[in-house]
């Protein structure tokens, strides 16, 4: 791979590092749980939380890393790997609270919703600005990534 | 990201796009039949242990994915996919074993989990060097291939 | 794409169909030994139909992802994007077929098959243009492409 194109995916790659650590955590988490506690339906136990939690995360992660590559590829790497950076985050505080009382997990999964909106919007502004050029000729590309660079300060706000 | 290069993933991209509007659809329809229902379940054995094998394997399968491609594209692409082809005989094992004893499924598990270090190591190498050839303006990747080359057969010590 | 291009990536396309056709074979372990031993649960609740549709639909996600991608990086962009779309528009059908009755699925499910099986003979052959081209210095892409284009639209035959 030429080191040109390497950095134009650099800091996608340590996110997606950095999700892969974090899915271990979980994983790790479950196993710890399920040897020390016996499965029951009934009552949801510390187990089924930890596994639902994790359950939850995994159904998200193919969704997220796709979005992620996209937005980061087609759009802006920074504000891509930053949100990614933020969603992490964000499924770290609510697998946690998820473990503790369930209303602690709302939040977060909010939070997530948003972030995935983000690098949605992202990935469409991408998508726009391509057929743009390829159809009038000019490149919005610099005022995407501005505007891009400048919003995405604002998903720090809860 | 050059114009020529989009080019070639923009309707794929669109397509994962509208992938992903569909996920978000599924899960509101989920989220919107929980509110009005309670889950019960009954624990059936044989079926569920071939289901059980398959859930786990599937639930590690997009991080092995993540894994092989970011070890392969930033690193070495010869031994990313070998441990990637050890990675599929090891779950292969680990499948069939499952379906017969419990107790057989562990050797595999530990072997599938070396395999994922090794590749997570190529990727952070890959990420290493990145920064080395940036700031120093020296290239290791010469080196580093040549490590992975020579340590990727270990892998088959069991 | 370009052969200089496919060069850094065609073994991780390789070990990428591979882990799907390992995939598919676990798939068919689990329906297999679902349809020999009925499994009666209780009563497929509401919830638990829409839970099992979104289930399934979640587990064949990133499979399908890495298909398309192959697909249409090593073969041709319009075709895959095409075969990409129907699937969806299938997943669409099955999952809104689920809800209603069990038997309504599973023409979704066939047609699905065919359009995966379409995606990965397209990833096929172009791995094997690749190694023609390596080998013998002949390129059949065009001829790849030609054929690919021309057989889509036969995906949409019920």
């Amino acid at each position: 791979m030429d080191q040109e194109v390497v950095e134009h995916i650099v800091l996608l790659v340590i996110v997606t590092l950095l999700s892969v650590v974090q899915n271990a955590f979980f994983a790790h988490k479950v196993e710890e749980e399920s040897k020390s506690k016996i499965v029951q339906r009934a009552v949801p136990s510390a187990f089924e939380r930890v596994f639902n939690a994790n359950q939850n995360c995994k159904d998200a992660y193919p969704t997220f890393l796709a979005l992620l590559w996209c937005a980061g590829l087609l759009c802006s790497q920074a504000p891509a790997a930053f949100a990614g950076l933020m969603y992490l985050y964000v499924r770290q505080k609510y697998f946690v609270g998820y473990m503790g009382e369930r209303s602690q997990s709302i939040p977060g999964y909010m939070l997530g919703k948003r972030l995935i909106c983000f690098l949605f919007l992202m990935s469409v502004a991408g998508v726009l600005n391509y057929y743009l050029v390829f159809f009038l000729g000019s490149d919005f590309q610099m005022y995407i990534k501005t505007v891009s660079n400048t919003i995405s300060p604002l998903l720090l706000i809860p």
